[in-house]
């Protein structure tokens, strides 16, 4: 990744910001890329040369700088502006980075600046803000380009032309009635090979793909990667359009849906800003609650063994493989645990497919247990005969205490691979998150079934008790 | 996500298929969605009801509906084809389309499908195939609209004109010289608003985002994020502008990435095909590996348990703690694991942030082990008061038990956060994918410190041995 030629540097800018030089400012934001200079800025101690910034170089370019600086940077910069000044930067950014933007905001300076927004644009921000977080309502733009089904391609082409430059995409265009109907889509490309006579509604697409304002944000990415769109329309659910949610949106959204389910798997609450913006205290707080719960509920674990506390104390060799045990039926289980919820999350399987995911896990747990099974009792009887375990205080056979814990595990990683599928699955029915649940669920779960297991069959193998 | 109007049903085309009838399979193909209809081809059994279609709709649309299918129905309806219906629907696809589908054939569909594209580009497509296969060449597309610095905007538009059509995106436009060497890029929409005076070079953008053909994808696909694009240039290290690479690819990536990363997590190797389509076979051979391996080398943690065997024996509660011990140090770890391991793909942080990374978790692990420590305390006296848990065999007071507990937690909680959040850099710089070794270095190692502690601990506060 480098630039083909003499590329953008920090210190140009720093220096002209020193030198406090007008005209290489602006050069500076004419010639090099506005994401690296916003980087710049992110990096600058004093915030008022950014005042300074303001006063030099074009709106446009102030407002795009501005998008792309840290939430806690823009905060600095809103409380020095005036309204104006807020209003003019506001003027020039499309309505959902807006709302991004003000979501980030601590609340008095949310009011701050939306009062430094023109009304009409208030209104259709308050909108905005009022879909739910995770909406679809409430990522997309207002700026489209919208044409109506009677439109000639040079009236399609004026209409590109004059609301092109505010739009996000000028690839895609909407048609629509006079009451706002959605009623098909077509791309820049085909308004191009338009003959004289035809008109839009010829040539578009009717049978288009499209999604609710209040449409889950994760569902609208899957709609959006199968029918491979590079923008889609957003309508209420008497089919107006309300707005478009565009490539760079969804890309956004499947990093944050992957990152959540990630993140839910290792028992972490969801952060609320990146890793290295969450302080100590906010990690601590995601973190502690799943392994407080998860120590209670293995209490389970000391009930099981507290109650077959004589057995180990007639074969003290049986305390020696639990760990082995447990921590190799809970692998396996939150192999298919994992398996399912990130098919699940992909959309390439539905609660439907119940009996097809349970006969492939159940299946898979079978094939792996064997192997599982076969290296454990060779390994222990490995174990024995090199001296690497002493068997020396349990007055039992090597050959036994083999099969006993072949026999547990391979019972136990059926049993967690059959958990596992079942429980994603059946959460994600109850409409819960599967990825919040199933895996804790799990090891709570396995952990005592494969020590009774282990118990049972120890007490018959050994005539214990 | 519902269709606005009578929308399409598979039974459709599946009875005008029946019928045979060549104008109402047409009409279908025309106003219906092609992915749609891709998915009622993919359940059909009969297969030779594509070459019906093939027969009677135009290329176009076999081509786009040929792209959407699974690839076990791809492999069947290249077998029957003949060589010249190959290469006609191959006229009709994307290079990058083209060169998904031919890494998914077996080999000696492979030749056929080479065998049928005509010698131009099967030199273009055989250049694609040579690139790694995770790197941004492997991904590319070959079809965008180059113009020249001096073109005026009538000839520009007259580029796109000509060239819209094959092209995957005409949104972005490459500037190139006569080596075709990328000399910048401009958005279509700049065109419109070029005054008769203007060459493409005066608007144009130098300062360009772009990258190299070898580079990784996952870095590309972090490079298209931070500079919030919707096409990217893939250059020659000489700087030869050589494709693209447009926003669905990269949502690909990203998901894939993901995927990748939440399996490896797990334990499971990356599966070559989606989780649907993955045999039980297939998958018991990518879970099987890392069971086994961890399996071994929780060997470590019998034979602590084993050389402390007397202390057990003596105090037989002790043991009954351990899953809880040795569960809830690994879970505060594998925490940490994975925050690391997602800040680092999402390039969040990097190996140089090591020590930001070390305070930062250690911090939390002290917060985190502490309120464990105390509810483990509270916990076990609750244990004991209610009977819960017999303390019969044992002869050790219940309070210098809890503290015996609650201390090796907070003592492994830190060290498993410190080492968790240690492997995933430490492993990085080492140039090996984090996602696949942290997790399991982690248990091995936290299982077997955290033995060690408690019976080190335990040999102190009840003088054993």
């Amino acid at each position: 990744m480098e630039e083909l030629q003499v590329g953008y540097q920090p210190e140009l800018l720093l220096d002209a910001l020193k030198e406090r030089s007008v005209l290489k400012i602006r050069q500076i934001f004419e010639n090099f890329n506005i994401v690296d200079i916003a980087d710049t800025i992110n990096q600058m101690e004093d915030i008022q040369s950014f005042l300074f910034i303001y006063k030099t170089v074009a709106p446009e370019y102030t407002a795009e700088a501005f998008t792309y600086l840290d939430s806690s940077v823009k905060e600095r910069i809103i409380e020095i502006l005036t309204s104006e000044q807020i209003s003019n930067i506001l003027a020039n950014q499309y309505s959902d980075d807006i709302v991004d933007f003000i979501q980030e905001m601590p609340a008095n300076l949310t009011t701050k600046i939306l009062a430094a927004t023109p009304k009409v644009r208030r209104n259709q921000i308050n909108q905005l803000l009022n879909y739910h977080e995770d909406s679809a309502g409430s990522i997309m733009t207002t700026e489209f380009i919208a044409l109506k089904e009677q439109d000639t391609m040079e009236t399609a082409l004026a209409k590109v032309r004059k609301f092109g430059r505010k739009a996000e995409t000028i690839s895609y265009l909407f048609v629509i009635d006079e009451k706002r109907i959605l009623k098909g889509t077509l791309r820049l490309k085909e308004i191009f090979f338009m003959d004289d006579k035809e008109v839009v509604s010829d040539i578009m697409e009717s049978d288009f793909v499209h999604v609710l304002a209040n449409d889950d944000q994760e569902e609208m990415a899957q709609t959006f990667k199968k029918y491979d769109l590079n923008a889609i329309p957003v309508t209420t659910n008497d089919g107006r359009l309300v707005g478009i949610i565009t490539a760079d949106d969804i890309i956004d959204v499947i990093e944050e849906e992957a990152t959540e389910d990630i993140h839910m798997m290792a028992n972490i609450q969801p952060l609320e800003y990146e890793y290295s913006k969450t302080s100590v205290w906010s990690l601590a707080k995601k973190g502690v609650v799943w392994i407080i719960i998860l120590m209670i509920s293995a209490t389970f674990t000391s009930f099981i063994m507290n109650g077959y506390e004589n057995a180990m104390i007639v074969v003290p060799a049986l305390s020696i493989f639990i760990p082995m045990l447990i921590d190799t039926a809970g692998n396996a289980g939150n192999q298919s645990v994992t398996l399912v919820i990130r098919a699940l999350s992909l959309g390439e399987i539905s609660t439907r497919d119940y009996l097809k995911v349970i006969s492939k896990e159940l299946g898979s747990g079978i094939l792996v247990g064997l192997a599982v099974a076969v290296v454990n009792f060779v390994w222990i009887l490995f174990l024995d005969a090199t001296k690497l375990i002493s068997l020396v205080n349990s007055d039992i056979s090597p050959v036994s205490l083999g099969i006993l814990v072949a026999l547990a595990m391979f019972i136990s990683i059926v049993i967690s691979k059959f958990l596992g599928a079942s429980f994603p699955l059946i959460i994600k029915k109850l409409k819960i998150d599967p990825a919040l649940l199933a895996g804790p669920l799990l090891t709570t779960c396995i952990d005592a079934i494969s020590l009774v297991i282990y118990f049972l069959l120890a007490t018959q193998i050994f005539q214990l008790l």
